[in-house]
């Protein structure tokens, strides 16, 4: 349902309004009042059981008692009748309410239950709910401020969702002080109902919104954010700071995958996958949004710095370098126009050195000479307060030719006192401006990355054919005995039915089946332990290779029995897998595990030390395109290794890939698989594909089975 | 000679003083008598040889006509004047100047030639030079303005020098909006004379000086930084910028070490050894210099964080995180006074949130009972503009508890317009405030960082015993012969008298001669071409390993020579190298390169992919400790491989360590040696040593000796 309601109501009632000027009640409603929102055809109407009027409006006992139509309910009241307040409100017909009250889910148990009591509520008289637990909702262009903050921000481009309250009062008052532009402001408080991806639905198409700002300390329906934020990216910039990122370690975990891959990681492949924009901090996120206000598309990498002063020129080139961003290569005929103008010692290269002496002239000669070169995509204007340096005048000529320019033009003011007055010209003409290079620096990268998203093309999922009935056979078995955790044997089985290559492979209970299925196999074979208790089995002896004939594999069922049973004593011994012995390959990881907010998080590395040691790994959320899943060969850092190093031949890339992309089919077509490592997978030469040589998988237990003990751990951790 | 003079002269000629308002000599003149440095004692002399008087002073036609004691003169006239003025301050004795004059080094080899003359001017009358090319010099604290800049900053406890003059100016702007308090200002120019290390030594004892502020483009003596800066940095902190990071990947070279190591490696390196802060940007430099000035040290990493909002919180717990540095743990007591006077939803673990509507006395009663939590090292306090958050009162509750406080105690008062005033009453109090959580971690990181610095023992150089004779006879003989570059055979007759452990090999000419030799050293032997040209000897297929008989010898002999050939036709061969095949252990990289600025670079890494692939090396200018030496392995990603990994015992660190420290003696006992590599040098288990299999060693030319061609390439990289 659409979210207008909260936006451009026709007619607010403030639940809660007060005479009391000191309590919220009454701040809510001053700020409808005096905040532009209220004229001819809008009407606010304060609901007060006490009161006659308030602010100079009529106020109502109930919202029943008022005749005209309600568009919007603000909630400010203690939370033990925020409740019936809401049903009032569903039997009025109010689409859309805000409840500012606190006092739910972030006030323990009972508070949780009554929070479930507004949605149920909500969803019976299908209305919309933002918050509880919130400041509020400011929406600029409509003059509508339903929040209990002081005053009213400067309108822009930007709109900002937040979900601490709290940190909405700071951005509020940063936007106070001029320098952000705000078009909406939301505060999502406990996020009931409506949440950060219907904001981005709502705010897509709104021409009064150029950039999305999110802040938010975590993502329950990730699955759905990356879904629509991936669709609201195509159309304007997403950038999210998210909280919490090193609070993440704690989960336990018992496999390689789960030890690589948390939270932190999840996110980072979310906001990839979904082309959101990733701030590190709050002044981060608003150096990008100022950049994706104000400024035109960064259609490529080249940038000018045009500046009174070298040191500074080297730091922007350093900051720009670091961001991964190029210095434009002018075109020789404005090279030398620069140098016929500008004087000696002036440099007409990249960076343009306009010297210390330089009036506002001469930089607009400059910056007139570079925003005319095609080979320029942007460009950073740098000014040092130096003892002739024409301050304001040079502001002007910045703002003036920003004004006209289709690129990217940004400005760097270093200092404070004296340069103030030059940033206050920037700013009332939109240049985007920073104290320092490097925040500019940072500012034009992201400009860079959203393009590069634009540019990606849309993913598409590929069906591979499998046996999905037998896996579903084999798992409900499984699941049946109370079992989580399966062997490789089982897996084994179930990688097959989806196409992966495996040895051949027996397993033996005793010495003498030991040697008897490696007669039928044939020799060389491998010997591994086979026990859903042992994960590592080379940490305990558990393998034994190249095994060449019916002695050696007699001896390794002794040797790896005695050991598995000396260093394990309690774990379930299921006998000896013995296995074709394969020729060696590239060895890699391929593992999944499922992240509580967003789902199937499929790992790539290098197996041993490459994972281990050195968790030189790429992350992608299932699903994903072939595309997607070429980029994690290239993400990691040895990946030259699979490229042929030294002499050795490039592996087969499409192999790794495709097996990726099976992957990724299992664990979506079967949500009950918690974790899975295949671990090696080894990879041969081009077109010789690879095979998996050991692998294991975790099930989350069905709800309704006997659940053995070691398996609810897991299950918990999986929630 | 002492710089006393520059900051603290009882007299200051102005040659070039001027009577037009719009010259410098003017404004410097004027800065001199307005900025209060005159007194009764005091005396200011401008020189000019027309002008009778200038701001009410008598004006002189040459400090020879001044028949009172000059100590300082300031030199502001055309540069083609400067050395002749120079030469008129030596026949007056004064012992110091500052040329503000451009049109030196900077201006062309016309210039360079002129910077030189002075230079010999003033060695000649003893004279010390700040200059040329400068802003002049700022002394808060005798009030001397000996500059061009506008106005006098603020005084206060940080002393900054800046190799660049314009941003200088910025850096003036920004302390005169109020933040940064300054004892001293040092433009330094083209460093003709003064530079770095003589600033740092002037004010490691100067109790107006408690931080001390570096931005530099190049250091051309590196080696006396770094002896300097690690004696000043004992005392107080030394914070520098360098720019200029990433444009130097352009220098040629020809070896592992040297593709690795480039100008920015040896300046971390040199900062790290030197215990200089290295600042990331100015805002980073201020940050730093902030928390320094006004904040006690910081005992140990745990640190608490009071804060009335939640997400704030959150941030600053990533951000403590991402630093490095820990959660305090509250002592019982304290969470239970802290839980008692609390309200019921507020937190009174770390973070102490003390809630949205928390009024000053809340957070008074919340510092107050962590800042006597013995567990708590520092503390971060974070305030949002709340509806009811009393912002100024909030202030001078933590400017009061951290003036009496011994541990550092830092704001992040979030926002803008309604903060302002309560981070102006932080500014007063000289509490380091910051808008964002970020910045403040960033701040106590490098209080953190310093703390270990002077923690560290004082290196102390070991001298091995070794045979120095037989490697300057042999360089010679090298050099004599006009060769720079060394192959395998000799390098390993120089490692051999530096004590390395180098299987026993000889030098075939022919297949007959490489069986003989195999026969002698005993089967299995490795065979490798021998030839000046060849670098990488596995990429042509020149080596061939595990050779057990006569005929194995000779075919290897045939192809390896063949390949060569095939390879590189124009390579010098000098035959195959026979060596005894030595047992398999984990192959590492020692390599060092001589920076143009720092001296030898010597790099650690584990071999092959690790180095070339992964670039998972660790830098230390020679010489280095013991201690040093071993904090290099650690450094390494990889560095778990050294402690065993998978079953693998652990490798003799103390073997790696020992050739670490061979290998600093030898680079630095003879400069010549331009670049070396040691790869791999092979590593066994504890106390079993380890062996250099494959070496080489470039020379830096004899001036005297005939440069073959290829060497002359080689020589102007390393200058």
């Amino acid at each position: 349902m659409s979210l207008a309601a909260f936006f451009t109501p026709q007619s607010v009632a403030i639940i809660g309004a007060s005479t009391n000027t000191k309590k919220l009640g009454y701040a809510v409603l001053e700020n409808l009042v005096h905040g532009g929102f209220l004229n001819d055809q809008r009407r606010v109407y304060p609901i007060n059981p006490k009161a006659k009027e308030i602010l100079g409006l009529k106020a109502y006992p109930s919202v029943l008692d008022v005749s005209e139509t309600i568009d919007l309910a603000v909630i400010v009241i203690p939370y033990a009748i925020v409740p019936a307040a809401l049903r009032t409100c569903g039997e009025k017909g109010i689409p859309a309410a805000i409840v500012i009250s606190a006092g739910f889910r972030e006030a323990g148990m009972e508070g949780l239950q009554r929070e479930r009591e507004l949605v149920e509520i909500a969803q019976e008289y299908g209305i919309r709910l933002i918050g509880p637990n919130c400041l509020g909702v400011i929406d600029t262009v409509s003059l509508l401020n339903a929040s209990f903050s002081t005053g009213m921000p400067p309108s822009g481009p930007m709109a900002f969702m937040s979900q601490s309250g709290a940190l909405g009062t700071a951005i509020l008052d940063w936007a106070q002080a001029g320098r952000l532009g705000l078009s909406k402001f939301v505060s999502l408080g406990n996020k009931a109902d409506v949440d950060e991806a219907d904001l981005m639905l709502a705010w897509q198409d709104d021409p009064s919104v150029r950039v999305i700002m999110i802040y938010t300390e975590g993502l329950p329906d990730g699955q759905e954010f990356i879904r629509v934020a991936r669709q609201v990216s195509r159309k304007k910039p997403i950038v999210a700071v998210k909280s919490g990122v090193t609070l993440a370690g704690s989960r336990a975990v018992s496999s390689h995958t789960g030890s690589l891959a948390g939270s932190e990681q999840a996110y980072q492949a979310a906001f990839q996958q979904a082309g959101v924009l990733r701030a590190n901090s709050i002044q981060d996120l608003f150096d990008q949004a100022l950049a994706f206000a104000y400024l035109p598309e960064l259609h490529s990498d080249r940038i000018a710095i045009v500046t009174n002063a070298g040191g500074p020129g080297i730091l922007a080139t350093d900051a720009l370098s670091r961001a991964g961003l190029q210095l434009a290569r002018f075109d020789p005929a404005r090279m030398q126009a620069l140098e016929a103008y500008l004087p000696d010692a002036a440099s007409a290269a990249n960076p343009v050195d306009v010297l210390g002496d330089a009036g506002a002239d001469r930089y607009r000669f400059a910056m007139e000479q570079v925003v005319a070169d095609p080979h320029v995509d942007g460009i950073l204007v740098i000014l040092t307060p130096q003892a002739t340096t024409q301050i304001p005048e040079t502001a002007q000529v910045v703002a003036e030719i920003a004004g006209q320019a289709s690129i990217p033009i940004l400005a760097c003011f270093m200092g404070e006192a004296r340069v103030q007055e030059g940033v206050e010209i920037l700013d009332a003409h939109k240049v985007p401006s920073f104290p320092h290079p490097e925040r500019a620096a940072l500012a034009l990268k992201a400009l860079s990355t959203y393009r590069n998203y634009r540019q990606r093309p849309l993913p598409e999922y590929e069906t591979i054919s499998v046996d999905r009935d037998f896996v579903r056979t084999k798992l409900d078995q499984v699941l049946s005995e109370g079992r989580v955790s399966i062997g490789d044997p089982e897996t084994r089985g179930i990688l097959s039915a989806y196409g992966f290559q495996i040895p051949p492979s027996q397993l033996a209970e005793t010495s003498d089946q030991a040697v008897a299925m490696a007669d039928e196999i044939g020799y060389p074979v491998v010997m591994k332990i086979a026990s859903p208790d042992i994960l590592h089995k080379t940490d305990v002896g558990g393998v034994k290779v190249g095994l060449e004939n019916a002695e050696d594999v007699r001896d390794a069922f002794d040797l790896i029995t005695y050991r598995a049973q000396r260093y394990l004593p309690d774990a379930r011994l299921q006998g000896c897998l013995v296995q074709k012995m394969v020729p060696p390959g590239l060895e890699i990881l391929i593992g999944m595990n499922r992240d509580p907010q967003f789902g199937p998080l499929v790992t790539f590395g290098l197996g041993g030390i490459y994972v281990e040691i050195l968790k030189d790994v790429a992350f992608r959320l299932a699903p994903f395109s072939r595309l997607e899943a070429d980029a994690m060969l290239e993400e990691i850092r040895a990946h030259a290794l699979l490229d042929g190093f030294r002499g050795q031949q490039p592996v087969d890339k499409s192999a790794i890939i495709d097996a990726l992309l099976r992957i990724a089919q299992l664990v979506i077509d079967f949500p009950e698989i918690a974790e899975l490592d295949i671990n090696p997978f080894v990879v041969y030469e081009k077109e010789r594909g690879g095979v998996a040589l050991d692998m294991r998988l975790v099930l989350t237990p069905n709800e309704h089975a006997p659940v053995s003990e070691t398996s609810h751990d897991l299950a918990e951790s999986v929630r």
